[in-house]
């Protein structure tokens, strides 16, 4: 396969990164939830204190590949030596239930599904709940 | 009920808060799941970039009251408090699925159960995973 670079995010590819937001989002039929704007994830994602950080990767153009093989598993593996340098026990990912393909690599990569296995459920507050809650 | 008062978390806060952190893990019964020590606590909370924010409910001593009425409601109400004046559209709380009481309550404020609604299901990758991924 082609080679891959993953390398941190920086301030000029959240133009691209909120492409592949939008993408992502219209295969999980989500993409009335994409609200951000490219200015807003370059002001959470590359301020003093950012709301997030970012791995991307990075493919030379190579006629007659298929680059796309195996990036998801070396992000993965990208996301791990991080965490591990930064002291952390363990990493979790967030997947829909149908989306079998991504489960499976999870799985064939170590992962455990929590919601499965212990049974955790993730709640959302958004917009009107919180305002209400706040009194604004 | 007795009034509550909801405040930012010190880091002398840390010894009661793994206190309650080893309560809750002993009524999820996940007990050994809990392998923090109340030094990485406060290195993961207090240093220069905060793994994790906290806030703590502290209660005057009013004998013959019920004080633990109310205190997690008013709890998610600072959490929404806090929310929005960083600029978040939303935050999400993970729940067992048998703690019907909790999830009582969280919808009862407004939340969503996401894994219901829209079939969000949690991964967990740890210790041997990690290693194993990032070649260590």
């Amino acid at each position: 396969m082609a080679s891959v670079w993953i390398r941190e995010a920086k301030a000029g590819d959240c133009g691209e990164i909120l492409r592949l937001i939008r993408e992502l989002a219209e295969f999980e039929k989500l993409s009335d939830q994409v609200k951000i704007s490219e200015e807003a994830l370059r002001a959470d994602g590359f301020g003093e204190n950012p709301f997030y950080h970012c791995l991307v990767a990075e493919l030379p153009p190579a006629p007659g590949e298929q680059p796309s093989q195996g990036i998801g598993t070396k992000i993965i593996q990208k996301v791990a030596e991080v965490a591990l340098d930064k002291g952390c026990s363990q990493f979790r990912l967030a997947v829909l239930d149908w989306n079998k393909k991504a489960m499976d690599l999870y799985k064939a990569l170590g992962a455990q599904d929590l919601t499965a296995a212990e049974g955790w459920r993730a709640f959302r507050f958004e917009g009107e709940a919180m305002r209400t809650l706040a009194g604004r």
